[in-house]
């Protein structure tokens, strides 16, 4: 009880005060600190493990779907920036302006890289000449910067690391099916290594990336009822390859504009896996991408055999799975509440009576259930604990998400929603930017989305009554 | 030999021009290129495929050494810069400042970073209390800015990519261990992995890293003479905790200094890659981080079962080894002269009479040897034959080095030697600043270093006749 005790002292409610809820955990679990430099972090060793277990897993399916890896300047010359009009005013007002190297000023000011579009123009300009060229799939993971008034760890910072893909293509088509494939890979990888539900869809033109032709988006519900945007995909057409006048000669000797595509996903994923999974005892990791999946408690270290015994099973364990022997002095009770706090999703404890009984208890971290496992059968039901912890989170997610989902028909009722029931509000939409724009205004919901599973909720417009076709997704947006 | 003429048209030759060849590997080879950005470059995928490859090797060797990845911002406030005075003295010159924020001026004016001593004291501060908190064995891979005049591609760029180790000890001889340990993992890694062989040693006080007691560093030989340092590690003694005022309480209640270091090694390894192993046809990559270790290319594939045989020996080939098959129209000969120039280590050549007497034909890309395998050995013949081009190359190197590497008793036989036969100058040294910057002024050498296996050349300084206990190496550095 002293030790229960302890953990909910550490670390704020989430009912209390959802956003110190969320801070608490990223200090406490020692996923990341502040430093001097205002809205940047430093990501510590726990949340870099995680962020590169995020790596290995996408980056894999990034080169299973035939891309490769590059690395581009963190560098813009303000004139590269410039050439594409829509692009340079949504990113201008926020980059960091280089104005000198050294002691002297330069020539020409250079941005650090808020996005990478430009010189990806720049390069394929000088690479790209005829249809055997094409296409170029391409990926680097890099920092970025952008110059953000107000930032919270993971969610929002002023540098992020994230991974830009940037492909370009001899047809429009093929560069559409690429936005569509990558989403797709970004939805999977949500669902499938991360737990998190998301639902895929368009974003409004309002909401579109600077200098893209469509945006699409995964949306995923937080535990506080707030949408966090998740992952995007854009389809540029040709308007980059205009700006930058990028031209290949067809199979026909006919100069044509390329159509290029970009796509990211950013350190946000570890705040969006915090706000979906976590709790009042800390973290809570899906067990793909959790550093340590199961740690070994001895219970009784002192007593003979233990400390033998709970190394024997960790070296056996570390053939198949990640994991961790804490063999230190630390009470038993100190050691549960530091891997609850930090979210490992197995805890297996091993005690004189269970050596004695060629046993173990196993604690799953998301449910608290304990589960008595023979030690004959590790091998068989430690993986098969691990992915029921997985589907355990994101059936939980999905669950919450459908409860956390509303139906409005008018502008009164999605304003009471809106008011009262933090989650997504589904309704229709003319599809005008006056009634966006009023929605905003009038309800505070700022997050959107034309999903691709569309469903007919009636006829007129939430907002202005006129003849509506599309369902929307509205939420409260981090 | 139209072929073989082609390859030699398209790069420059080695003794024509050194730095010209050089340069034409780099783009012909599809390394890097060029940017709008002076100084900086694009890593293209064959060349960023070279540095993963080099990334996941290092960092196994890194963990299994007990550190821990973390990152940290890329900005670091000037006030910070200027905490550490030889630090900030060393480096302020040659930093790129950020200076605005979208339209604001900054109140503080920010530099990216050009190393992250001043970054990670700063955190130490916030997380080293006691002396249970030591040691902190921390890594991280990003890149740096150096504001440099006069750039090269991989050898000198403005922006590169690197690992930066920093550890934080309890005690001096601790870290001291450390410092070795790691010039000992980087030897290890050049000498097993890249095939180059270094030699190590001690780098002279005026050569230190700006804030150092002591630097340590490996240099390798080049292909034309030159010397190139291929990574350090520093010793920082307490200097930096001193100036940020980061102490631990040790176990007698007593506060303490903790005692530093910190260890590189950059994108510049991919150069010395190239002028070590690379010949007249272009690069030649050591097996262990060849992106393509084996190239298959079949002989006359339009007769029939050639390309079936082709692609089930590179499926067979793709379970053990990194392989490609190239199955394009491209004639045989102009592959040949694509995949030397790309440097990869074995030629699998398959066509009909091969298979009709169930061989192929494998040709070693260093020596240019033609080996005739059976195919029911290619899952013991290629691992050796690639075990064979590293210790072939290994070897070819170690060879040149001890042929470029001289002896000089006086300052007439150093100046002499450094003005007709690049290399290395072994020769003794009395241990002063003021031989050293003679010697660099009039035989325009510059101190590599003071190497750990010494050797009795004599008893006095090559400058200035006095009493000498030290053999140094001379060079020209890149």
């Amino acid at each position: 009880m002293a030790e229960q005790k302890k953990m909910v002292d550490d670390i704020t409610a989430m009912d209390e005060d959802f956003a110190k809820w969320y801070t608490d955990v990223v200090k406490k679990a020692e996923l990341a600190d502040y430093t001097s430099v205002k809205g940047c972090m430093v990501i510590r060793p726990y949340g870099y493990a995680i962020w590169e277990n995020i790596q290995k897993t996408l980056d894999g399916m990034f080169k299973a779907t035939g891309h490769e890896n590059v690395c581009m300047p963190m560098f813009i010359p303000e004139s590269l920036l410039n050439k594409e009009k829509d692009h340079v005013e949504g990113f201008a007002p926020e980059v960091a302006w280089v104005t000198h190297g050294g002691e002297e000023k330069l020539e020409e000011r250079l941005c650090v890289r808020p996005t990478s579009e430009t010189l990806f123009c720049d390069h394929y300009k000088q690479i790209i000449h005829s249809y055997r060229d094409l296409p170029k799939l391409y990926n680097q993971w890099v920092s970025v910067v952008r110059w953000e008034k107000t930032t919270r760890p993971f969610l929002r910072t002023r540098e992020f690391l994230w991974q830009e893909g940037h492909t370009i293509h001899a047809t429009a088509e093929e560069a559409q099916q690429e936005t569509i494939q990558m989403l797709n890979v970004y939805a999977d990888f949500c669902e499938n290594t991360l737990a998190i539900p998301v639902i895929k869809g368009i974003k409004t033109e309002k909401e579109r990336f600077a200098g893209a032709v469509e945006t699409y988006t995964i949306e995923a519900l937080m535990h506080d009822g707030k949408a966090l945007q998740s992952g995007t995909s854009h389809f540029f057409g040709d308007g980059f390859a205009r700006a930058f006048d990028i031209q290949y000669m067809d199979k026909n000797n006919t100069l044509q504009y390329p159509f290029q595509t970009s796509w990211g996903v950013t350190t946000r994923l570890i705040g969006a896996i915090i706000m979906t999974h976590g709790d009042d005892n800390g973290l809570v990791l899906p067990p793909k991408i959790a550093p340590i999946q199961v740690v070994v408690v001895p219970i009784a270290q002192h007593k003979e055999g233990v400390l033998e015994k709970a190394q024997e099973l960790t070296d056996r364990l570390a053939k198949f799975c990640r994991v961790k022997a804490d063999v230190t002095e630390n009470s038993a009770g100190w050691k549960f509440a530091e891997y609850e706090m930090k979210g490992v999703p197995l805890r297996l404890e091993i005690g004189p009576k269970d050596i004695e009984n060629n046993q173990c208890v196993i604690v799953r971290r998301d449910n608290r259930e304990k589960i008595f496992v023979s030690l004959d059968e590790l091998e068989t039901r430690i993986p098969e604990l691990l992915e029921a912890v997985h589907n355990g989170l994101y059936e939980k997610a999905l669950e919450r998400r459908k409860e956390m989902t509303y139906v409005a028909h008018n502008l009164d009722e999605l304003k009471d929603i809106a008011d009262n029931k933090p989650g997504f509000i589904k309704a229709m939409w003319c599809g005008s930017r006056e009634c966006e724009d009023r929605l905003k205004d009038e309800a505070t919901v700022t997050s959107r989305c034309i999903p691709f599973e569309q469903e007919n909720l009636g006829d007129v417009c939430v907002c202005c009554g006129k003849p509506a076709t599309k369902m929307l997704y509205w939420g409260k947006a981090y």
